[in-house]
């Protein structure tokens, strides 16, 4: 723990929990890989209550985004004023709408392709960074996990585990506190789960009224979690904050250092900006944190990442 | 079936079919109403083989849509050639790409929700059509779904009940031969199923290379199918078409009949432009045309439908 | 000065001040007209310096649109990175660079068309409501005045008149104001001109480094300058502000009365988010406050506005 | 003429019409620097009958942009139907409409910047391709140009000055042309024109109904104009073409040779997809060929281009 970590150990450990070449020399699904037919099957049989839990935030031009992600700007194309003065309906008096969507695929709920970050000239599976351009990215692209992703999910409830509303920005959970967060909720975290970290700071904002803050100092995984997430397999790690991982980072020479090892090494399906509030309720109800796990992304030709609805089935 | 059918019939079977106050005077969420807990539990034991077929075309430039409805257009807001260059990227040689998309809703892929078509001032449920305004709809939304959609779904391959490559522009489907095709396929419609119609048409445009025609003259269902819809308390239905229904349609004075009475009045959920030639490869294959279907829809704040990776799990 | 200004005076002074019919019944360019072509060539004799000043603001994501006008996101479809990387770029180590904007037409320094307001069911030259609908404007759209914008100019810089940086929020400029400052100006508006009114709001926000509360309460028009537009047949009226006209308005149950007034029924060109600083400086240094001035709008076709850069010669 | 044309011409023509350095190392205007306030001043003084004509075609959907270039998409914010439904309007029966645009900065009338094009890692002025990044051009860019453009503008009608109706698709207009056009013609080609070259291409689409084919083999100018272009030191060139240059071009190993020389090395603003027909009809008219010019770009942060609508007045 008394370790001091650096853009060195981004790199050590990239090589120490690298999934590259694991998968096939071709691979583009990373972790994905884990959600074997079996594990999905086993899956299919968790829930009880026949009830889903949207896991997504409203998809709105008062949203969380700031900067360079904007929050989605909402169109119509045609609407029912357009009925109502007749300048664009069928004839007879029907009507219709239409509308359009402008939106970084980062600006919300989403899940980050392998082709989002990089370095040393590489992202996942050897592939180099000039594939990523102006025109999409030709390897790694979100559309090459259409075919997914579902599979068991499992929630660790990390504020509740504390006995708090919400971690602190800035906070990092280390792996044990995942191991123990599990224990006391009497589940196992097993390979190719879906793991979703709940740290409250979704709902901190939320209570506000403001997203101002919410892209910033946050609290979220450790870098150490690389090892746990490395040996778990788990096929992805959600979280209700923008990054997953605790900004700033303990790395001071890095800013993104789990994103660098786990996405770009172990190939790791990472979730952002998830609403894991009433799942996290129903979870608490019963006691029972595993669940069947849906959030098929959008297979945009190319894309880095896609905009998602996840749901939990319980 | 030597009725005449006209904007009157839209009317009278809108009347006849609809389910406005069956689920609350304040309900938006229509025919999905029909998928219980219990059916969905029913829904998730299906699948024996833990495999997942995609049901969504690719979402690019080169897509079917035509018109108004524009083919999205993806765009890097950062990307591998920025980290190459320096121009934008972490400290340390760390970098990173982000994009985003502008896109019709209705381009690709799709849920319509219950605020897509509206006549004589009205949509499901008995609400005003003003109330689908530049500024969004501000009731029947497709956010409104977001805890959906998921239940037991049911490929109808019509062109293969047909010993055809595809069905033929402007060919009608009768409720009937829902039933033959069902029958002849081992499987039953039940209440609260997510009905999947396959054509061809989809194939047959993916095999020509080319999209032209793809919005235009389709096969699709015949208006008499309205009843069958209403009856069996389907929850929804899609089909390889860009309109689900057939066109032109066999009503001279209205544009989409079936959209009117099944949509507005029955609060029927609508899925257009699937791709279902991989899902009906593996459900010919083993004979069992039902399965888990999952569909989720972006909660995009007052949208009137939404982009949709629709996963069938076998 | 004492009257109570209200939306009977809107109405009551539209009719008094309407230029609807007098340019002819299908007339779409309102006070345009009054620019003839003799005192166009009157105005490209005043320059004396073969100076030109932008009156423009950047356009660009860190700009004063707030609320529904979002600001421009401008993005790259092929850039610089694509050439050094190899992704995209001609043959033989020739590269180039495309973009694209998506931007509010009313977000930065604009034209307003005249169909950009309404009451009572009509606007300019008693043209429909219903003609400005999802497909644009089928009427006065800005594209009618792709023949212009060019004519003779007159500063009139209101904060240096009073002796300030820059009016109050708040403050109305009243006729009388114009015309003092006019006459200590030395100069005289005519029949045809291009007003700008500077009041230092845009210079106030260059300076704080923020554009927070530009969108808001400003200084401005009164409403009592309506009566002074239509008489002095000015062509067009532009300001440094957002609105033209004093925010919040005289009038407390209406929100943009001389819009109203003078755009819907006098026909009155009104620019908004001018930059008029450097272009005041140096009308202050010689005392000459008439000049050539040009700004095109873009012909989009059934657009209520156009971003432009407004060109003062000297 | 019988030389043979290639890359190597490209690079060595490039070096010998080098204008880098020539205003200054800090230079981002080119050749824009030769409109000096004299020659502007004598511009003024051309127009005798106070006439205006819009070079430019209409921005929308239906549009010549082809490819990555698409038609602009404008989009209603709101609209006459919501003043109509009470859905977004005044206090009081006021109403307005707002609107946006998302399109290529080249999709149709247009200036390129000088960071549109480059070769061997450098643009214009000696500055480095890494400068054009997904944030948009650090130099070169098209908001350098906000004090302008404006100066002599001059008309070679190249289709009637051959007697035809337009030049043949793939015909290269050589530097002897321009000049005998010019000389039929009564005029002279002087340092600071903005030079107008009609090929009749766009008359041509505008007839046929149909831009298919603009976007292609196209007439224009040979790249052994260059030196011409050079020499003459006008401040721009522009054409009704999507390129200027003949396409194919008759360097087979270079695709936009007289960009490569002229803009990245002489620094000349090229002008695209103008419309030349009602000014062609003019000028023949009363035969002056000569006249004013404005045609101001947006000021677009970063951006490598702007569409425009270029002003002749006469």
């Amino acid at each position: 723990m008394s370790e001091t970590l650096d853009a060195r150990t981004v790199r050590e450990w990239g090589r120490r929990y690298s999934n590259w070449g694991r998968f096939g020399s071709d691979d583009e699904r990373g972790t994905l890989n884990f959600i074997t037919p079996e594990r999905l099957l086993a899956a299919l049989a968790l829930p009880r209550h026949g009830r889903i839990h949207s896991c997504s935030l409203p998809f709105e031009r008062n949203g969380p985004a700031r900067g360079k992600r904007f929050n989605p700007i909402h169109t119509m194309l045609v609407d029912g004023g357009d009925t109502l003065s007749g300048a664009e309906r069928y004839p007879g008096g029907f009507g219709y709408a239409d509308d359009a969507v402008f939106m970084p695929l980062q600006c919300c709920t989403q899940w980050d392709s392998l082709a989002h970050v990089f370095y040393d000239g590489k992202m996942y599976n050897d592939r180099d960074v000039a594939l990523v351009s102006s025109a999409g990215a030709a390897a790694n692209s979100i559309d090459k996990l259409r075919d997914g992703v579902v599979g068991r999910g499992v929630l660790l409830d990390l504020a509740r585990h504390r006995g708090v509303r919400w971690l602190e920005d800035g906070e990092a959970v280390a792996p044990e506190e995942l191991d123990a967060c599990a224990e006391r909720q009497g589940v196992t975290v097993e390979p190719g789960d879906i793991v979703l970290l709940r740290t409250g700071k979704t709902m901190r904002h939320l209570e506000a009224g403001s997203w101002d803050g919410y892209v910033g100092p946050t609290p979220g995984l450790s870098l150490r979690a690389a090892r746990w997430i490395y040996e778990r397999e788990v096929a992805a790690v959600a979280s209700d904050t923008f990054c997953v991982e605790v900004h700033p980072a303990e790395t001071a020479d890095c800013v993104m250092p789990l994103h660098m090892v786990s996405l770009r090494n172990t190939g790791l399906l990472l979730g952002e900006m998830f609403h894991l509030d009433a799942l996290a309720e129903a979870c608490a109800e019963d006691g029972e944190y595993a669940f069947l796990f849906a959030a098929p992304p959008l297979p945009i030709t190319g894309a880095v990442g896609s905009p998602i609805n996840p749901l939990a089935i319980r």
